[in-house]
């Protein structure tokens, strides 16, 4: 049984995402890991208007980002988003940011995700049906 | 007849606004402008609510932006967003910022606005009721 | 004698880049712009690093955007970035960003640079050597 | 022996950081940290430029954020940063951010900043004089 499920993308520093030391402003990368989850969205059928069509939408509860070395203008990235398997009723996904040229880590993180009704924002304490049957599709359970 | 109004205000500039440069990245003054024009609608009733609650929001149409000098990290800057008299179904400002400690023009700009249905976001091609009221209100109709 | 330089990008909007009436905020496109410049400047061997190493950089004294029509979240954008020679010692774009699914025209827009000595960011007043010889290599003069 | 200093500010939400839910951005939050932090360092002499006098910058090297409630358009907001001492050579932050109206907890944080060198990023292993005489001053230490 699969264990985890990853989406790798690579994207370039741009120059508004650099601050005035020469280097990505950490804040940034928070705009970094979301590209990844929703590059992940894309790739595995767990989008934005996925999880919204089945009546749901999945704001981040928990961030957590170690910056381990620094990223200049026009540097390119590589994201990996790793889905991390979990029983409960969330969605976690751990982040490796990686320099393309020099292969090395810069940035680990993690976000943790929780399902609310789109309509009313009304925590959901269970896994939703959507959820259970798109884990079972990929083999997580 | 009073043809303008003018409402001021003080900011400073944040290390996140600032490029590798050391200046004000030049897109973060649209921000800038939004400040002041939702300090202009606090002032004279004219705020993001007023225009929802009166059935409109307000889009930007044109944006306009000289640059005249750089600002800094910790700098601090006046926002003087002037309401500029018009008689089609627009919103017109104009905006000045000053160093405010060598009172020195950085950036001129303005803005245009129109109003749009807040439902069906359809155009209103004349001045709604609301912002009539609200001109005479202010001597400007 | 071609008259223009043309840059074709497609991107796609982000979460984060739309606001809460569900459309990309109009500052964002000031990015969008920069997006587009930056791939012009790689095509045709004017970017950033190209500029400083010849001793200069090429600050924004001018930014103008005409809001057509919206873009939501997920949509498609191109944007095309078109240098506009002009004799004085500036640098122009025009762009026009069009919904990459129906075509539409979101945005027309304009950039003008100047020319600042990277170390005193003191203006220049005449072209300088590597633009007028940027120029003749792509056949602008 | 004194253990904490805590700076508050109040802020309000912008248009510009509400996503297309209506809420606050989640990734905004990491500038609001900021917004607390360099609030801190005016109160407190630890600000950008102090450190940078003492021949230092202090990048973060960890971001922590946990989402309890949302913050929506004009919400108004209390920003809480308290110092953590250590005895390493780092520098802690924990952030508490309230809803000014309702004084619910809408977010709390933590930053870790290290010391490099200014002009070449090395990292400094141990507390540089300037920070130990401002511990002392501030008695903690």
């Amino acid at each position: 049984m699969q264990q985890s499920l990853t989406n790798t993308i690579e994207i370039e520093v741009k120059f508004s995402d650099v601050d005035m030391l020469g280097v990505v402003w950490h804040g940034n990368y928070i705009r970094y890991f979301e590209d990844g989850r929703e590059a992940f969205g894309k790739q595995y059928g767990l989008g934005y208007m996925d999880v919204y069509n089945a009546g749901y939408v999945v704001p981040i509860v928990n961030v957590n980002c170690d910056y381990k070395r620094f990223l200049r203008y026009e540097d390119r990235v590589i994201i990996e988003t790793v889905y991390t398997p979990t029983e409960s009723a969330k969605i976690n996904f751990a982040y490796r940011l990686l320099n393309a040229q020099t292969d090395e880590l810069i940035v680990k993180g993690s976000t943790v995700q929780v399902f609310v009704h789109r309509d009313n924002f009304e925590l959901q304490l269970t896994n939703p049906d959507f959820f259970l049957d798109w884990k079972q599709k990929h083999g997580l359970i």
